[in-house]
């Protein structure tokens, strides 16, 4: 689910900004990235050696969970796959900077996000809540 | 309920820390203070003019919302009085950091911390877990 | 001498990292654009409208001066062509963490840097260093 | 020479703002610990336990270098007493806020702040440069 996020976003000319990690992040990035898409890497760490090999610009912030927070102000909407804690605490920030959150099934609960059922519907409406 | 929560702290000799801003965050600032208490005031902004006048020792981060994240680093243990974003993100990070959470009435709701039911609950388990 | 920089860097195929405002980073990133490269932005504030207009990649830290510390991280070589304060804390904080920091007439006097006397041989330097 | 300075600024009754750790920092923090101040240390890491035995209120911010840019916005005056990039970036990020930086011998060379010839001088300036 998360390479469809990543390959969709790319397939439209945006850039992914992400953890710059593994798991669903690398997946991701992997998605974008075979799709010719630019993969922005916010890493929490101090150098970029931990980025995922799909990375095209890697951002070592080495300032940990508040790198999230630094998503949260990048991103023009947030696309949330899974429910663990950093992914809720990135979509509160962005609920709290009026940024829109669309929720995959598996992704957080949260007042205020909106839920999508699939990833082509997830970033079909974060580009048209990027035009308003 | 916060000023509750902040004397109680204070009266059991240990210092809070909080964001050191207005709302929940002055009236526990209140508590602790009132009670001859330590307040760390961790601020979002670049300067310590916005502090409430009950903090004692003031950090202005000029980091915004990731301040939450150092609040987290900082606290031994959580207590949420209220569930705003803000709250939500603190907590999720503090659940990420293996701190033990509680949550008042009102507080968020959110898998692996502690519902309790009054401030004197939350502080009495807040001490407690801070022995093990 | 900025944006001679910055076309270097692009020329070579790298990305020109800088703090995405005005001045010294706009001619930079100016250089960098115009010559087809890639320009990241790491802003100090919580939004993207403030990036010059050649930025390309802008990361909007809110994170005020504390960006620097994160363009050192990011950077695999630094060039400084002013020498005001941001510059200075950036450069010291790059030498801190071993990178390679190429000083032009006019920048930071600071032990450890290496002066050079014109943007083409900083960015010839900066990338013999990388190879190392 | 660290240690003076620090139970000068506990003997007029301020705190210490530190980096938290050991060398300089640690024994500025014995000094005005012992003379029954409070010390702040704001540190580079995760948690708190790599605060040196003196600092009476730990800040573990996770953010590494960045940590620096925190304790200038935190600090009314600034004194450095030894020379290291890290103190320099902090001298330098201090300047740019329009602090007052008092520089002992064996510390940053930086054009904007004052030399001093000694602990008493440090603080008695650093004390009548925040009544202005």
């Amino acid at each position: 689910m998360a390479e469809a996020v990543g390959r969709e976003i790319a397939s439209q000319g945006a850039v992914l900004a992400c953890g710059g990690l593994g798991g669903v992040m690398e997946a991701a990035a992997k998605g974008a990235n075979e799709a010719g898409g630019e993969v922005l890497g916010v890493l929490p760490g101090p150098d970029k050696t931990h980025a995922n090999p799909y990375v095209t610009i890697a951002v070592p912030t080495n300032m940990g969970h508040a790198r999230n927070v630094i998503i949260a102000h990048t991103a023009d909407a947030l696309i949330a796959v899974e429910g663990e804690y950093g992914t809720l605490s990135e979509a509160a920030i962005a609920c709290k900077l009026y940024k829109p959150v669309f929720v995959l099934p598996g992704g957080p609960q949260l007042a205020g996000t909106v839920a999508v059922s699939s990833p082509q519907e997830a970033v079909t409406l974060a580009f048209e809540s990027m035009k308003l």
